[in-house]
């Protein structure tokens, strides 16, 4: 038995997608864990907009880069198969940084790391991609986003970007769950349908074919409470000229503008926090880590109810891990997306 | 005895300073309290940037205008001199929504009102402005929008734009009181020797002859704890930049940009909400009216323990209160304008 590894061939050039091509696939040998540590074999990995930072090189601007020649790095889940750890048994499931490789050692003691993400799963769920996704850092995500910065309220009406995306589709469940009116905006009557049919938004706004200042009028004519912000650009300019008297803004992510250099322009009507008295913060989903055990808990409970609707879009195989990212970005695809290996 | 009234004669055309020339000095009779009402002779008026507003007509984008031939509207302060209400009596002091003129009939009844004006002065101070000023609407800006919005510890760095200005002053000052250490930013050397001498800044920033980028990075390396920001516009976007990790930022105000239409593009670096979990966030002064009566007893306890320095500059009689409103866009003048009748 070997472990096959992607590690980095050549840095992604601006606006080139993600492909197969910029990885070497390098078999090793399977490492054997020193004391404290212990090796955890990779069912499924997860994937996550940051990961095409790490391709830049020097063009990145807030993630560490990879070295050429290094592993590519990214979260997984899989059994510990053998172990030097006490609190860490054979057969028990972890979700971790386990690289895009088969198998990977993990240290036990996480005290010393800048970012924790080790994470024990408490109540393993099959299949083991639904802790990467709908059980995992995406729904996580959304979670804390959407509960702690937003503070939704039963009755409050929520605005959710890329709805048909990851995080975003965990949010609009989230949302419908705690009583809220949701309206999902995505690209495309497709996935219009989608996150009216599967997600469960109340109303979809496709942005390629509508206006959004109309249709948020048309919807939203007492204003957005929370604006939960995948995309930034235009999008968030309309909600912020949208917002209810004490509406909050959860900034996510950027990725309609984030990779652009120099920056573009911010949001031209944000002068309304004024107006509205309301609040834009960001998060970082990392540090809720200690309390990761509530949001899984949260989430297998609704889970198992049938309150939530996986999303995953499964990818087969370590090979299609450069697909599953890019379809982060290509904004064909609908959900999660994970790897199953 | 009459009672003399500026009523505005015609709007004011774009970048139009504000002048007598936009009013009418008319003379009426001094008007008698209804059952509920009482009397007031106002003693001085205040001055707030939104006031430009009301004169733009059709052009104000959110406040709403006034009407030619309309008293133009302010705040004041003075005694009751005639009463009908058990509640005000001769003699007691109140700030309130006077308008431009010498005598206003004032409601005891502000349930009906849409925002609530009506401050009964508990420990009245000589001079009377000083209610509009270092302990009334200007320092109650200061005072909710950087404890409550900005929420300060001690120790933190705190940067505040037009800190030569009313709001800005007090933000200062207060943030001293409160143990930061205070960055203020002003418009040429001399503004920028009185927030060191007179408010008490830390260190100052002359934004006309120095690179606020470069001096932030020189002055606070660590970055802002909580910018306190009333221009907007490129200042936002340097502070932004420089957040530190969960920083705040108060919008109070956006000057450079607010009047300009179609709205100037927003701040770029406003990603970095993300990437310091920092948090920016609007008030609006008139919200925290029930609780004037806590800023209006911690204001004069520390003016009488000498530990906030009155700012007022004090323009004199009825026909100056147009020139004291310019004084807020000129950049000429330090500290609160008010206008002694």
């Amino acid at each position: 038995m070997k472990n096959r590894q992607l590690r980095l061939k050549r840095n992604i050039r601006q606006g080139e997608p993600v492909s197969l091509d910029l990885f070497d696939l390098v078999e090793t040998d399977i490492p054997e864990p020193n004391e404290g540590q212990f090796l955890v074999e990779t069912k499924a990995l997860g994937t996550s907009p940051a990961q095409r930072a790490y391709l830049m090189g020097e063009m990145s601007r807030f993630h560490p880069p990879l070295a050429i020649g290094e592993l590519m790095r990214g979260r997984g889940v899989g059994p510990v198969i053998k172990s030097r750890h006490p609190d860490y048994k054979e057969g028990e499931i972890v979700a971790c940084s386990t690289g895009w490789q088969d198998y990977s050692i993990q240290d036990g003691d996480q005290t010393k790391m800048p970012v924790k993400t080790l994470q024990k799963i408490h109540d393993p769920q099959e299949p083991l991609y639904l802790h990467l996704g709908t059980l995992g850092a995406s729904a996580f995500a959304a979670y804390y986003g959407f509960l702690d910065v937003g503070r939704p309220k039963a009755g409050e009406t929520v605005l959710v970007s890329s709805c048909a995306g990851g995080v975003g589709s965990m949010v609009a469940q989230i949302a419908r769950l705690k009583g809220c009116r949701v309206i999902g905006i995505a690209g495309g009557p497709q996935k219009c349908a989608w996150i009216q049919d599967v997600v469960g938004v109340d109303a979809a706004i496709d942005y390629k074919n509508e206006d959004l200042y109309e249709k948020l009028a048309e919807l939203v004519p007492n204003g957005i409470d929370v604006y939960f912000d995948n995309v930034g650009g235009e999008t968030l300019d309309a909600a912020l000229k949208n917002l209810a008297l004490r509406g909050r803004i959860v900034v996510c992510g950027l990725i309609s503008t984030e990779y652009i250099d120099p920056p573009v322009p911010g949001p031209r009507h944000y002068y309304n926090l004024i107006y509205k008295r309301a609040r834009m913060e960001g998060f970082f989903v990392w540090d809720y880590f200690e309390d990761f055990p509530t949001a899984e808990a949260d989430l297998v409970r609704w889970y198992k109810q049938g309150k939530l609707t996986p999303t995953e879009r499964v990818f087969k195989g370590l090979e299609s891990a450069p697909e599953a990212l890019q379809s982060l970005f290509a904004g064909v695809d609908t959900g999660i997306k994970v790897i199953e290996l």
